[in-house]
């Protein structure tokens, strides 16, 4: 089984792997086992109105969760396809700085749970809760998702 | 006013002026007043597993519907900021194929109550659903979102 540092770096491997994530210039800002943080510069998200792009927002958000899956799911030694299934998004505040990207499980969820499913069905559902914060605290944009996992035959 | 050409020309200015937007090879595939399409390249929005990346489909999906309010503020003489408000999103199943965004006004949402509450008020908000059609006819990824929009003073 691979240490956090590998299992991260292979992570933003998979993630820089990915065409359309190649380009947003994304980072592992932390993870300590319960949260995952991505960055990103706002330079390259800005919208019409110079503010973080609702696209962005939300494809951060999606990367946070699913890489936050991943990462159990390769704590667990197992390895599966992870998809995203649902996400309901709102937006309620404009963002003028960097994007943060911050997931972790829903407060009714269980990795435990998950894992178990996963390892004894080979297939297992869970829902993640991300936000991105505004620099005073408050929040940009909230993000409830349910993510699947499948193991790889 | 603008004749439609004209304004489906800003639209695409408008879109490829946004960095975020700028590297995903979007394209305006069409649009007859009630639905506006947008295209893209796969090979620009694969994920890990070679289909289409969540994140590509939902910042397509968000930018249809954006454009298509864009379009509905334009035709009426008006100019106005238009931003997403939230999203529900189901991603059906796994496209391997472009990607062709689709979005249309909500069944109980209607233009003409939009531009009046907008001119009236200054402020109006309406509903969208969009989709991603899988090639043989059946839906990738549906979006149901909440979009306002705010005369420029």
């Amino acid at each position: 089984m691979p240490s956090t540092d590998e299992a991260l770096r292979a992570l933003n491997h998979h993630y820089q792997s990915m065409p359309p994530v190649a380009t947003m210039q994304l980072s592992i800002a932390g993870y300590d086992g319960e949260r995952l943080r991505l960055h990103a510069p706002l330079a390259q998200h800005l919208n019409d109105k110079g503010n973080a792009f609702g696209g962005s927002l939300i494809s951060l958000l999606t990367l946070a969760s699913w890489g936050l899956v991943t990462m159990h799911v390769q704590a667990a030694g197992l390895e599966a396809d992870v998809y995203v299934a649902d996400s309901e998004v709102r937006y309620l505040a404009p963002l003028y700085a960097d994007i943060e990207a911050v997931s972790q499980l829903a407060e009714d969820a269980s990795w435990d749970d998950f894992i178990h499913m996963l390892r004894t069905r080979g297939r297992a559902r869970t829902t993640l809760v991300a936000h991105v914060p505004l620099p005073d605290g408050r929040i940009a944009t909230t993000c409830r998702s349910r993510y699947v996992a499948i193991l790889k035959s």
